[in-house]
């Protein structure tokens, strides 16, 4: 209990690279701006070695680190633990803390593979009968004009699905001689462009729908096969070294669904779409409207009514910053646009909440195991002519 | 031979609709800002009768009438046919008249099956040999900014192409009560988003790309089952009458392709876009750079330069209308755009130039046939639970 | 009388150069799509000699051709005469056609003078009592978007207005060693910037709010004194020669105004704004909303509604392309835009209407002296610090 | 010295609303992201009342508080004030500070009177002589885009500057009924939108061309004369109580302008701008470019470079998330853009970097001054008819 009478919420946070940047800050964030029903502490945060854990604690702001995660997880002022680590170690790591008693956050995608998934989603199951709760980090559903976008189709503003049009294009790809990375390497990163980024618009897609995936067909490429082996890892800004390996990974995906509503659906992932930094984009259709994103203007909502008369129907561009928005009531007056990183601050809020009424949040390790599924779907028609797979 | 001693060339056109009105626009406009090698005589228009084909002389600036086609093509003064009819009668009228010594203008789709199409293409090539020409409509690779595209990609500027992303989106079959025309029909229309709309972006992305397309997987929809019988059925502009009817063609089309080049490719077709009126979207990205379109905003091509310092790299938002850029010479000074008519003009300057020097034009009929097989492909494909068929 | 029954109206076009060929392709054109209650034929065209005369009237589908322009308005057969020559000789054409009982288009500016253009809305005035009628050229109120702006702006949909916010930015003067034409002498063009495009956002300002501009503050500026003289002063186009000259108007205005309904104005003409071709922009807010124009996207317009829910509210995009939009029913579906020389032909339907009915067409000379009054205010304003003047 | 060794720098804040918020977030997150020279410590928040100030301090992360800015000033462990009040009381606490040795940041604009900021100027001079350093908080500046343009015009990528156009678009005050915050009064605020986001554009405008503005034509409007006195003042988003008070300051204000280089220039602020939220606009034509920026969307910069080929010269769209970029290289990877307070933190970031290493910081007060003389103009002028008034 802290001095105001608020529960205290110990954090520990395991991984502390691009994720647990953002991650950190978000912790830092969230309390200054909106009233969490927690006292939340960023107690210690674990890394693959004592010292840089305890660099990292010092930079990121948490009081204390941890050698290995196993210890973070057994700390006892450890209440809620933070998965910011390569997807090929969430299943352990995740059950682990589940089976500990800590509610655990864990970032996207929830697993390389259906099997962990499935394993994480009944551990997460099981937990939360004891109480203890799970959420997988889709952060872009917290961007407030994904938010916004879920509450009008939600209140039918769109009418039913017809078309979702989902894209996720990066560029960092493009160049050739651009090094191996880990997110390269099947055996760390479980796939390519489909699971890193095309799982952020599998779940945005399902999300704002309100609808499921029920069928795909696939295609993968792997555009270079070969690139110079990187001399260091650190995340997207690897610097080559000597030699060359392979790229066992696709560096695009496509993708053809249908969704439970009727709707049909085309989806697309890759790090080759020159000029494109972060354009994650979402186009729906609907019988009474559209909607439309692309995170290159995050702030901006596009909405469509075709109930309107048709000499002044139009898409309306939403400045996503009004205090009637989601989350913009604690944030600045309106115009004054957010960034990539109050998606997590918002991810944090949520969660806290949720821990502080017992009420599942949402995305829940299911969704992520729903993803998981269509990305193994999609593989599975790729490898098999494109052939359609239910998933 | 005309008064300034350049030979004449006498049109008959076959159709007077939507399509008619365009070209009709094309041919009175063509010579007068352009310097056309040949004169070109609006000679006559053939209908359904000879009463309506009297009314459409008269209103869209033709010499004569022809109560049908056969007529028309008898004609000794008629030199090129101009088929302006739905794709049910492309065959039978483009190889009478082929056969009759006539060039041919010829709208898109070429016709309705892969049967017809190539012996379209057969009867073009045979007429070739005696020196008659035949081109079919796929008027959108004459926008100036698809012009300057494919100049673009041709001289090497976006490098290989990794992705084509090909969209056509209108919205005109949103409305569950819209009536049933001809388009919705399958016996008339052969298919429908498909056919009709994604048969241009299928052309675009080809023709800019300079590439074919080798495989495809499918999906097509029909998302409203029956509508009203249409009291009359002129254009897209037709007015609901008593009673209903089965709509036999699909209403939206997807699916995802292979080029010839290595790069993959995602196609959308769809009457059900919310919002989007027209949008021809083409985006293509190679391994230097990005041209990207949409015929919303038709006078602007996009170009993203990989080459360019990061620092300063960005889409250049190029408006197409500067006196170098493909046909602009001939219209206006910088910056005062062009329409959607304008193709047409710059379809019949085109094709009378190759009249003129006997140089087979592009699109070639087995350029449309090409197209035909990809969207045979496509059904087939969707038929088949989506499998992989090559082209 | 014509063969259908509708009487004849003669059309008579002096000058043929840049807006020669818009007019002409409007007479052409209007006939095509619209109803026009009378039938309009394209009689003569005059120009500088003979021989020039007459090579416009092949080249631009005139029947005839005269040497002068006083040759043309005695011609029994003409009824109405399109004057297309530079601002310095307006007021003579005009005014003597005019008094030979010819109805007259004029394009802008109306003349060089509040004199001159005093003069001819007197000729005018005069003029309608004899059922003899006069128009001014400001063709881009004849834009679909600037008309719906109108529209909506009358129905009162954006309130009481508070701001316009006009300009009208080119840059083809930015390279310093462009040539001397016509349009940099100011005994030919009367003023630079300011009255050749200054102009049309005065009038698009008044005519979209319905207001008058009671005062201004101006500041003009000519930023290349001295340029390459002209070789020949074809339009824009016109190539360099040998020597030089001054350059004797504004290459830049700008300005400050206040509107007869109590919002304030700010207007911007310049042909050195670097990338923009001929970025006619106008936007104006008001107490319940507001517009957004900018010709570069000419089939767009922008609305603002302020009564709408402050979550959902946002600036439409409206693609002004719906049959019920502005001249729309009479060309294509929707989505299939409109170009620059669109609105030449709007301007003779309206003009060849308002000569069927008898009812004075707008903008009337004495709106073409309204704007005169206001480029003369600016140009005092400006030339006496900034001053405020009246209008 | 901190235990890293790091000299230790004590931040005392005075004023914890709007301004308060986003200061206290750059201060707690700078040492994060950015490798400070100085370990920054949040010491104390002074406000009006001990409660005020201990509930502020909690809240926003500082480790004390005080009662009075006095006794704040007066606090050994502080070395530097951040003065984030409105702008009548600037001037006491600024000089106070600068007087006692403390190093100030201060919110813009720097007073509310050409006077009060010459006497800051001057005591921020004479404290310069003794090593304590003084800058005013146009933060803009600070956007990356922004930097980058300046980048852009210092390097001469657009030549000599012809035309500077500068907007800051707001529309809070459209609603006649909105109450009376102190911003709408003239003893508070000093002046309306001239002062309190015409200041912004002001100082942009001057920043980005490295030029000064050496006169003006200016008009103030005031639309609604009287408004529902405010309950509670707290910011924008105060709440109408009973009764009406009148609105001392402007609604709007325009201006004509003249750079040191010879260019021209118009501004434009308003609080009337339906539809418009924060639309900071800033465009500059040059002689061999354009730069253009749009708050709306604040992490792109348009670029026009005229010295490329006219074919595919257009406007780049650079999204500012480069590594390269000014600041990016410690934030997020390419395409995660940044959001309104960032800028704050990059204040922080370059003050502390100031005093450090002892070289004045910019903006200095004499550049505060420079844009206060600005607005004195303006205002001058505008009570004046809009005669010219030099700067």
């Amino acid at each position: 209990m802290s001095a105001d009478g608020r529960p205290r919420l110990g954090i520990g946070m395991v991984g502390h690279s691009f994720m647990g940047a953002a991650h950190s800050q978000a912790w830092r964030t969230a309390p200054r701006f909106f009233d969490l029903p927690l006292e939340t502490e960023m107690t210690a945060v674990a890394g693959r070695t004592a010292e840089s854990a305890q660099v990292a604690a010092d930079r990121l702001g948490w009081l204390g680190s941890e050698a290995s995660w196993k210890d973070l997880v057994a700390r006892d002022d450890v209440d809620l633990v933070d998965i910011c680590t390569p997807g090929d170690t969430h299943a352990e790591i995740a059950i682990a803390a589940l089976e500990a008693g800590k509610h655990v956050l864990c970032e996207k995608p929830l697993a390389n593979s259906v099997a962990e998934a499935t394993q994480m989603a009944d551990a997460a199951d099981a937990a939360a009968e004891r109480g203890v709760l799970a959420m997988v980090g889709f952060t872009y559903r917290r961007v407030p004009a994904i938010q916004l976008a879920r509450r009008l189709v939600e209140e039918g503003r769109i009418g039913t699905v017809r078309h979702v049009r989902a894209q996720y294009l990066q560029d960092w790809l493009t160049d050739e001689e651009s090094p191996l990375t880990w997110r390269l390497d099947k055996a760390r990163a479980g796939s390519g462009a489909l699971g890193d980024i095309g799982a952020h618009v599998i779940d945005l897609a399902q999300f704002v729908t309100g609808e499921q995936i029920t069928g795909v067909s696939g295609m993968l490429e792997t555009f270079v096969a070969e690139r110079p082996l990187a001399e260091s890892s650190a995340g997207l800004s690897a610097v080559a070294g000597s030699g060359r390996g392979p790229v066992t990974v696709d560096d695009a995906a496509a993708f053809l669904a249908r969704m439970s509503g009727g709707g049909i659906a085309v989806f697309e992932a890759t790090r080759f779409a020159a000029g494109r930094k972060n354009a994650i984009r979402l186009e729906i259709n609907g019988s009474r409207g559209s909607v439309a994103f692309d995170f290159e203007d995050m702030n901006v909502l596009h909405l469509y009514d075709a109930d309107e008369d048709a000499e002044t129907a139009g898409f309306r561009r939403i400045v996503v910053t009004e205090p009637g928005h989601p989350y913009l009531a604690h944030w600045w007056p309106a115009g004054h646009g957010l960034g990539y990183e109050h998606a997590f601050t918002h991810q944090v809020v949520d969660l806290v909440g949720a821990v502080a009424t017992g009420v599942p949040p949402a995305p829940s390790f299911r969704d992520g195991l729903a993803v998981q599924k269509v990305l193994a779907a999609v593989e599975e028609s790729a490898a098999d002519g494109s052939t359609w797979r239910g998933v």
